[in-house]
């Protein structure tokens, strides 16, 4: 193999695969990434593909280079990256020597590898899947930004370590819920093909990865899948990843329909007083007392021997007394994620029930908090 | 007592005294601090004292206040840290009831914490010490960073723990030492009591704590010290430390006087290249050989089964080839603090021996660094 690879564009290809390689020594190949030198034809550029796997999640990026000699070798991923990435040179050569080692090259800057046997590398299953969709790059990575933070983060429940996804109507519906707290978010989508998609659970990690790689995406992406893996394609990269298996539960009865109390709050001002709340309490729960008064929202938390904290600001409310209590750490978060506008809404109904939030801007969102009993 | 304190000044302060109060739970009176409310004379404004301890050292701020009623109250620090900087209002109001619990309020956000009896708080020893002299605070600033780096970070020689601090002749000396590098930064002082100072090793955490304190202070701050003790003061603060116990090696045998090979370097660019070097090593020294030619410096790591790097660039040097090696990280750490200038002046003498780094812009710093001896 002999190439020429732009620097920055090698060190970004290198910021997506990289961390999906593995740094513990238990599987020292997976420490390594595949790149492939084909030479254009006809005139073209030619390209190198670059691609890891941790078996559980794969990506592979395509970019331009000049490609003297085709060939594809298996090298460390995290050395490449972290050497090549001091390079100050625009372009790095990339050859490899009889003996299988690779030398990188950028201005008098060196790094030798040793290459793995390429055959060693697990290989990445490539079969057409029969569900396929378009959907605008930006709003998907959004949306997943937005449900992200109400899955389960320890994965006691398998079926909720991640984002079910449900397409219907030319809609993706997006859910994600840990049984304290959820968030739904839709966005349209162009069915390419399959007529009944079959309802997935993406898992966490891979969500991470593929909103770092929608950051790099223009325009529309496509996704394909069946039930057990997705594949997501953006113009230059491609992610696979295996999905969860096992059923998401039937939350559309937790999303209260029949609230009859809405607050318009200021958002930047409720997470201040939220984050007060949060600070105050030594438990891992932060109970919160929310008080409704017209035009005025209280919060306050429990009189406790090591003190306590209590704040109020005006708000658009037009009811009457209401009181109800929470978690101050699901309301913050949902807060701090939803950050598309300056004021948020937020339903009661009673004591008790769940708070439906929701952002005036964007009625393809919402959030459900479920309310703590407080026995103050 | 019942003050009105301006929010930032109240959160500035608790930012100075908070990192030293003690959040595990083994001593929990440490978590707390002192705040001292005194009435202003004859028309002058009234000031309120903050300050807190661990035994080892000791911060005390003076700041301006409306002191309606005086008093001493004794709180969690950081709980009032954590709330209070969430605060929105300019001004924080703060006073005490029957039962001793303290209330802080902003607008319409109120803190109530319970008062601990001041009684059980530590006592600060403020005894007068006998050497005394004064220095520019943001001069001292500096010094403390630029030694710092040389230090030894776990404390297995109590008398390297710390940054050695020497006066005489109008110069204060600050030495610092692991037994691998040495650091050493001159500064002018005014000698205002005490004729001979003796030398002192001021401990890494309080120049840590120090160094925040100089940060916010204006002109000049004065220093006062016995062998046991140092306190340090600025305009609006008091900081007591006691002092490591112990004597400082004799270092002056180890700054190289008679090196004959002088080489300038782009600080950046020798940074970069380290950081490379470093990168690759997968033990915790990180030997880098260092080749010198007639304007050109080249650096490479041994040829070793996970690969190697090398690197070269342009310098300042007109003598023969010349090889000798180091830990890239100990010249990586001295490049990096000492960025008061573009070029970094090396100078060497045989290939065992240690590496002297000044900064041409500085005269008033110097630092060693020891040869590794490289079997490749």
């Amino acid at each position: 193999m002999k190439i020429i690879i732009d620097k920055e564009t090698l060190v970004t290809a290198l910021e997506l695969i990289t961390p999906i390689t593995d740094k513990s020594s238990s599987k020292p190949i997976l420490s390594n990434f595949l790149l492939t030198a084909v030479p254009g034809e006809g005139g073209a550029a030619g390209r190198v593909t670059l691609s890891a796997t941790d078996y559980e999640i794969s990506i592979e990026g395509s970019f331009p280079a000049q490609v003297s000699e085709p060939g594809t070798v298996c090298i460390s991923a995290k050395k490449t990256y972290d050497v090549c990435r001091e390079f100050i040179s625009g372009e790095i050569g990339i050859k490899t020597d009889a003996q299988m080692w690779v030398t990188l090259e950028g201005g008098a800057s060196r790094l030798r590898l040793p290459s793995v046997d390429i055959g060693l590398y697990p290989q990445m299953e490539r079969s057409a899947l029969p569900n396929r969709f378009r959907i605008n790059g930006k709003a998907l990575r959004r949306g997943f930004e937005l449900t992200l933070m109400a899955t389960q983060a320890n994965e006691t429940r398998k079926n909720l370590s991640g984002v079910c996804s449900r397409v219907a109507n030319g809609e993706m519906k997006l859910i994600a819920t840990d049984g304290h707290r959820l968030a739904q978010v839709l966005r349209p989508v162009e069915v390419l093909a399959g007529t009944e998609h079959p309802e997935i659970i993406i898992p966490r990690k891979s969500l991470l990865e593929m909103e770092k790689v929608l950051d790099r995406a223009a325009g529309d992406v496509e996704i394909s899948h069946d039930a057990r893996a997705l594949v997501l394609t953006t113009d230059s990269v491609v992610v696979m990843t295996r999905l969860v298996e096992g059923k998401f539960p039937n939350v559309e009865s937790v999303i209260p329909r029949d609230s009859d109390k809405t607050v318009l709050v200021n958002r930047e001002r409720m997470i201040t007083a939220l984050r007060m709340v949060s600070t105050m309490s030594v438990d891992k729960i932060k109970p919160v007392k929310i008080t409704l008064n017209e035009g005025l929202l209280r919060l306050e938390t429990e009189r406790a021997e090591y003190g306590d904290v209590g704040d109020e600001f005006p708000v658009d409310y037009t009811g009457g007394e209401f009181q109800t209590g929470f978690n101050a750490k699901y309301l913050l978060d949902v807060l701090t994620v939803a950050d598309h506008g300056e004021r948020i809404e937020l339903n009661f109904k009673a004591a008790l029930s769940p708070c439906l939030v929701k952002v005036p801007e964007d009625s393809n969102f919402l959030a459900v908090v479920m309310p703590l009993r407080l026995e103050w």
